[in-house]
């Protein structure tokens, strides 16, 4: 069988264990024969491709971001679009499609699938939020380099007797400020998936600072929200900081806002890091590499069954296939099971910093 | 209430997370008092405890070890040991113990909550191969030091030509071979679920040679077996390398044996690593921390609602109660559905080491 | 003797380091005692000590940050401060003073010893720009981190066809700068010792894409500054950015601005990291743990040898004594045979992007 | 210029990085050439080469082994070797030949350099004991993974009132020894250089265990030898282990020796731990990363000086060039000043376990 294979959206640590797996099995088992489609759906568009053998996944395992390169581009959203990826498919006698990506990349599977295409897909969030799978390659590997950064950071504000805010990645959930905060110790964690109190947050501090600990780490995901009930106190406008026109360097985030404030009710010196783009290079740990491997071999075991218009989704430790529209349609939050790990690890309820739903 | 906490066993890391989490929701939540009883069971017998609070266990999450200390001794193994463990337990006015640690730990608290301890316990194997839970901790981080470790060896091996056996942990279970195997890329993986024929392991990195690879990792667990199916040929005497009066230093093991068996069979250069005690020292992984703190949580609730005989397990991303017997009385092995994930990555079947069950 | 001994100045993986190394050879060797004051001069100001001895030093080697705390207090800048630091010491019946620290910290220890205080000065820069002596400690980690940042960095950069600007340390000397970027590989090095021509910058990334190289990482040094040979247009006015009311937290630094500009010069998705304060944290790495250990035994030696009012130095790898005076005179930048290697590795001159000086 | 280049003897952390500069420097400022010779000499005796351009040394930095691969083959052990090389660099046209090894790959560049052959060298052994020059690269990350390893097995030794025996590379000299236990914190270092009688090492650890520390690290280089000042006593004899007569694969070396040596004298449980070939792969750090990338822009420069016959090293921080002859002549071995360092660490004199030269 002639397979299309190509990565879209953000990189993400285990893309290449992905097609490296993919590919292994394909010609290893199936004698399949492989088309790379270059930058994401772009390769379609433009018809940019290479072919993948053994010599091509040799080595690759280890190595952060993808060798088919990606990118966001969505042919949805231009005219011809996905009438050019089709003629692209059949000029290069595409048997079927193997399409790795987050939400925007699998709408457009679905969609050339809808046009007849067989077509499989590969669920890829860092973020951890990709509705249908319990977890998704590249989250654990950004877990540990900002627990890593976490521990780094614990040393400075411990020697210095400091608030240190840590901005982290996560615009709709917060599985990674979630998990890397309790792994790296941090004194408070705020989430998108409860808006906090800028008020209770200081107070937290200063009451952990009565009991004897001069420094505290607060970890916030990118995506964390003021609570709007005490307008004018416990919400700093996020304007405040002058916009910038540039758009993509966050000036002013979220991090930067929250360390402001923090100062100005505690009266402790308080410093902002904000992660970026180091949360998604690199290496994938141990677990990644595994389960973006096991994630590869149960795509191409799909195709070969002809599970189309489906994605591989791990649950329950095992891999299944599910309808692509039913992962692309609701986005997978912190759940209340998981933000009491946090409350049973802080001080009583009246202290918390965040406002319980 | 009073309560007294033990590590037993080997270490591994995450026990401090454990202890951790356990004194934090204990103290800000319940409002409990607590006395570690050092080096496991023996702290029992021995009467050697000290108290437990907030400052303790400030700043231990990120190490590995124990703030415990921890040993083997087994109480139900002299005459008087249980009997010395419930009088320490009453002197101290112990109202109800957590006791974490692997199979041997546990059978003693079982052995106790029969006389009518109120223990809760809490599971530890490096090894990952205890029954009734899916993961425990430590395990996550032993695959990253592995999988590190053959990044390593893939270097020299690539350079040199050669073929590197490397011998992980795993006496009974072959989940840390399976999985850093998997994720460092190992050409063979051998476990003791499924026992190998050393001729077929030599054939399949002679035809990876025929294919161009000059060089082959080979990750063997310290328990793998060779098949006895063709004595004389296929399975070398483990007796062969010498025996060690020493005892505890594994001389001649597995991976020395199959280094100098494969260099034989393929004329290959041939070396072996022992990977040892570097596998389960140092910091823990994120997710370890993450499982570790989660097992704390879960046990101190279990202590405040009464669910003694019983040990806090993983199932499906859940913490759950069950009971101790069930999880002492099996080992949980590597299954047939990972298995096929190693040979969904090689060569077709008739080339592959290991001799299918 | 009672030897007194404080950490100043901005923390910096390797202080515990070297306290230890003081401690033990000073109780082994000489039979001395210590008392450690608090949070640098302030601890001298305040009298805030605490007795170290061996227990205290124990375990503290891995250990990023400073048992003794740490901050930027000045003695000199409160009319009472150098005299109650005197009486402090007298209080406390010391016989000599450690004091680790930069710059700022070591022109209060000559002023102490200028009224009679036998003081011996330890030297610390995560920086390495301190004159009369060839590397500082917490420099080599500080690039071991940067390096594997841009490491990270790479993959994305790769994955996405992007520029990448990554800012570190190095406000006033760009060895940071320079040492992590050819580790790392960086396309651009800007440095606070060459003012660089953003449009060149630019003309350099653009030629680099034309020989198929479709990413780019630019490593800027903090302190880097444009060239103003070409106002309003290759000297962008800092300004630009809106400042931040709050102070300490850089928005708009140079990294952004730089990102910025290379975009509209290239239309190259263009993206910045700013490292910050992840740089300094964290466990020191085993060339940091060495030079920081021969900084201590050195300076406990120098007690003993009556060399006061100086201050331990590394010359040519080895650890000799020199005037505190002529350290603190001078500031050690990047020369001009450091420059040259980063010429070595680049495109013709008429390409670079960099104005030789 | 036509330049051939080659990696001989063992791989070392940065061979890659000295290729790189080498043919950056090379192409971009000189215009030449590069013709690479797989396999170090063996590449020569049987014309194996292979052209060595900017794509080929793209991403190579970060790379651990050789992109050349390596041997130990030494043409002048056959009668016709060094003829067979000299016809291979006629027939490539080779104008000039940058070799890369240790005293066995030099001392083979020196006679074609005898023969006419206009060659340059460049030092690498990660035991870093090459005459002539201070540091190489590849020793630095060995001393990291070492230091990572005492990390670890310090969190094991502690939970466990163990003493571990951990064996290093280090055949004639003791650089890792020293510095990896200095930076490991190492109770107990044994180097080549300094005979230790095993007594006495058992006594310092009893000691040390009467000070109240239950645990002990021992690092033992490979070539460590017992001194035979009191024999039958302080000197077991090594054939005591029983040979392993596959030959490659050290059993009973000197780590497992040395531990059954400490148990029987002080009843301590005590490990070994060998740490082999995970010493010498994997990724440079940022100092060996830098290190090897001046090495190879001084190994360019001298070709187009004309500086053959030579090899580059590293004095008093600056490259510069040295006769062949000078180099390969002697052994660089620890000096007293730095086993000072470890005496200045550890208890007084009489309680020491090595013996003073």
């Amino acid at each position: 069988m002639k397979i299309g294979i190509l990565t879209g959206g953000g990189d993400c640590p285990g893309l290449n264990a992905v097609i490296r797996a993919v590919v292994r099995k394909g010609i290893f088992t199936y004698g399949d024969e492989f088309i790379g489609f270059l930058e994401g759906w772009r390769g379609l568009i433009e018809n940019m491709s290479t072919p993948v053998d053994l010599d091509v996944v040799g080595g690759i395992l280890p190595r952060g971001g993808t060798i088919l390169r990606t990118s966001r581009t969505n042919p949805s959203k231009r005219p011809d679009g996905i009438d050019r990826c089709l003629a692209t498919l059949e000029k290069n006698q595409i048997d079927s499609l193997i399409a790795i990506g987050g939400d925007d990349t699998l709408s457009v599977a679905q969609k050339l699938y809808e046009r007849g295409v067989k077509v499989v897909g590969v669920p890829k969030t860092i973020d951890n939020d990709l509705g249908g799978t319990d977890y998704t390659f590249g989250f654990d590997t950004a877990c540990n380099i900002v627990c890593e950064a976490l521990d780094r950071v614990h040393t400075t504000a411990e020697a210095h007797n400091r608030v240190m805010v840590v901005e982290v990645m996560g615009r709709d959930a917060g599985w990674i400020a979630l998990y890397s905060g309790i792994a790296g110790g941090a004194d408070v964690i705020l989430i998108p998936e409860r808006p906090f109190d800028v008020d209770k947050v200081a107070e937290s501090i200063r009451q952990r600072h009565e009991r004897g600990r001069y420094f505290s780490i607060v970890v916030v995901a990118e995506g964390a929200k003021f609570s709007s009930a005490e307008p004018g106190q416990g919400a700093p406008v996020l304007q405040d900081m002058g916009k910038d026109e540039f758009g993509h360097v966050k000036l002013g985030g979220i991090a930067n806002i929250l360390a402001r404030e923090i100062e100005k009710r505690t009266g402790y010196e308080t410093r902002a890091v904000v992660l970026g783009h180091i949360q998604r290079g690199g290496s994938p740990s141990a677990f990644d590499r595994v389960l973006a491997t096991r994630y590869g071999l149960g795509a191409i075991d799909m195709v070969h069954r002809g599970d189309f218009g489906c994605m591989a989704a791990l649950r329950a430790n095992k891999i299944v296939s599910i309808r692509l529209v039913e992962a692309i349609s609701r986005n997978r939050t912190v759940d209340d099971e998981m933000i009491q790990l946090i409350d049973g690890l802080m001080p009583r309820a009246e202290e918390r910093a965040t406002v319980p739903r």
